[in-house]
């Protein structure tokens, strides 16, 4: 495939860089609502997961199963909530959203339900200072 | 696991069973609003996908694939729409539905949107005869 992969804008725009994994980019939506994990393989033109090869498809759902595992982990969910949508951001993208009984939401999906509240940089930062070294430990090298 | 699996009650009452795939039954939401498959791991106590066995969840993968594929292809879909929620029926199961730009939710998320629009007899016979025998062509015997 000649195109070259590029983030979607709005995934860019509304989304924060985490990490590279081996097949896709790891964001973190900026909404401290939820903990809320994006992965968007980084394979160019693909929006449905099965666009992707076999060994593609079997590597995001290596990395979705790994990053469900450790946000499972870390803060403690009641719930993760898996889901490839892509009627808004046709991009493929995988949502990973870490949900509570206790949500604002609950037990409704997060999607459309309430306007985005953007991390303050030291939330950030303590997001970023909880989850990335747990991320490296675990990732291939 | 010495457990049992059995369809969660809600599953049982709200779909209707169309087929039993290596891993899952393939299940209909009975709600004409839009084409909505779910795939059921027959597994007894799992949740979350990453419960699963790594060679379970490639099945799972594959079987979501194969159905994703298929319900695109033969419903002429716009977009297809795969999720794995289950906060309020806990037992994991994977939602696969077929949005059209057309349809009454679009382009939000369907879950929680509308009343279901149960199938009427011929509505639902109609659509067995469009997707069992395609099926039974790409299931392994």
């Amino acid at each position: 495939m000649a195109e070259l992969f590029t983030l979607h804008h709005q995934l860019d725009n509304d989304c924060i860089e985490l990490a590279e994994l081996p097949l896709s980019k790891l964001l973190l939506m900026n909404d401290s609502s939820y903990p809320w994990f994006i992965l968007v393989p980084k394979v160019a033109g693909v929006t449905e997961i099965f666009h992707l090869g076999w060994e593609q498809q079997q590597q995001l759902l290596n990395e979705s199963s790994l990053i469900s595992e450790l946000i499972n982990q870390l803060f403690q969910a009641d719930k993760i909530n898996v889901a490839a949508l892509g009627n808004v951001v046709p991009q493929l993208h995988v949502h990973h959203i870490v949900r509570y009984t206790t949500d604002k939401s609950w037990p409704a999906p997060i999607f459309g339900q309430h306007a985005p509240v953007p991390y303050t940089e030291e939330e950030l930062s303590q997001l970023k200072q909880k989850l990335l070294p747990a991320l490296a430990d675990i990732l291939p090298n």
